[in-house]
């Protein structure tokens, strides 16, 4: 059977499967390509240090029947809008909420029940939180090469971002698997009653243009393999055709029997520096021409199950 | 309900529903937002000579329970290859293949049933068609912004490209729906045996490393939403699981009724000209921060019903 790397072990693999299984399984896989090093054999060189616990209160679970989507909330990029997403779902207001729109090459995106009022403390919109100053102290790692949209694209705290030493801002960036608030034409409009996540190719001119609230870090095979929606902008045609959403609940909120622990890789340690090198710079054997380059998009942020 | 854009309808939906009627669906949207030009509004407005039909000689299509996956083959970039495509359908190569790997933001691989020997003019392996080179008359038309992976990006007759003056060569990247030739470790080990389109961002590391074929023209859909492979890699873990492709033609063997006729919109004229500098200054009232560049692999290139 051809593939196209025998180095390359998804970071889902690893989740679904004994990390020691999956790491044998890539270490086998790497011996037979006779390729120097691979990502698997650098993360199973890290330090335990250089993974931190994702926090279950910044955690949000969405059931579906076929599996937990699990996405990390970004705090320290979108704090209003964190906060009330929290208190939405503390409210109730997304019980029966369903996926209503998946846009090949886009975006899945969920929502209440139409009609739905917002109650309690949370709030119907928000201001946006589009951009953020970066003298802050929010961490940054600096890729090197040329990005299309941005004049520096890097990572921060597991995320990947965008900053501008012009205006000092620092932005989340819309790359696969990010999850953002969607609004009318408003800029104050959103809030976090509508959510989507990006299942489409560098959907990076939404940047500055939505607030970004999080992550899927596992589970997002399940949004990314719905049936596409017929109509317009990709929404489903029938309320038939919607995937119910079982329940958002936030992690911390569950009992603890009822979470599912993940670890993700700090971005700022050298085991990151070193993936990073490894993936601008592919070492196995079936690479002919390394790219030298890497596209903030185009670097897995690994996360695993929290070691027992 | 919440959109990210109203004035995106995508070239999907353009092609599922009479034109007309999107058309008309899309400048109701569009006149909602109160937007000056849209991206349907300029294609309504061109000339029928800015067309060119789809050849049906290289066009291939795969037959799934669930609808048919048509691919535009790529002679200019991939002579042999192309060739050797040809003549393994023709040869019955891919008769009882499937999809056999489904990995989630990479590649939806088909091949023909293990041990399926190579028969008649076609060849198992060929030479790689990686690069060409750009003197050879290949028309390209450039995009203005910054590229991470090349020095140069653009589009040549419908497909995504990119080249480089220092080497004078050019070569197809792999965006989303881009169809490639699989292969082992040796550079010239592929051939056309096995296929893949890219349902993943921006892989880009591998231009240049595999030859690319041609581009899913329309059914994307219908690869993207398939279930995920649970093996490393994403090769489904049982047989049970592979896709059936039903059939794999190449259009002009077919006859006329039973052709799907398509026209792409050429990438030298003034319309396409004008759709990119749509696209890299979004000019609805949704946009905030209009990005003011384009990323190669983030170009829809329409393709339509031929008009009856």
């Amino acid at each position: 059977m051809k593939t196209h790397s025998a180095a390359l072990v998804s970071i889902l693999a690893l989740l679904a499967a004994p990390p020691a299984a999956a790491l044998a399984q890539a270490a086998q896989a790497q011996s037979a390509a006779g390729a120097p090093t691979s990502m698997d054999q650098i993360l199973a060189a890290a330090p335990a240090g250089d993974w931190r616990t994702i926090d279950p209160a910044n955690t949000l679970y969405l059931q579906l029947a076929k599996g937990r989507v699990i996405v990390e909330l970004a705090p320290a990029f979108a704090p209003n809008h964190v906060a009330n997403i929290k208190a939405l779902v503390r409210e109730g207001y997304f019980d029966g909420a369903a996926i209503v729109r998946v846009q090949d090459n886009y975006v899945v995106q969920w929502a209440a029940p139409e009609g739905r009022p917002v109650t309690g403390a949370a709030k119907a919109t928000l201001a946006a939180e589009f951009a953020r100053p970066y003298d802050a102290g929010l961490p940054f790692t600096p890729l090197p090469d040329a990005d299309t949209y941005a004049p520096q694209t890097g990572f921060t705290d597991g995320f990947p971002a965008a900053r501008d030493p012009a205006t000092r801002q620092t932005w989340l960036t819309h790359c696969y698997g990010m999850v953002g608030a969607g609004r009318d034409n408003g800029a104050d409009s959103g809030g976090g009653t509508e959510l989507y996540a990006v299942i489409g190719n560098g959907l990076r001119q939404l940047d500055r243009n939505v607030t970004l609230v999080g992550r899927v870090v596992k589970g997002m095979e399940l949004l990314s393999a719905l049936p596409r929606g017929t109509e317009a902008l990709g929404f489903y045609a029938t309320p038939a055709e919607r995937v119910p959403i079982l329940s958002i609940r936030l992690a911390s909120d569950l009992p603890a029997a009822d979470r599912t622990p993940l670890e993700a890789l700090r971005t700022d340690t050298s085991t990151f520096a070193a993936l990073l090198q490894n993936r601008r710079f592919r070492q196995d054997a079936w690479y002919k021409v390394p790219a030298g380059r890497l596209d903030v998009c185009n670097m897995p942020l690994p996360v695993r199950a929290a070691p027992k």
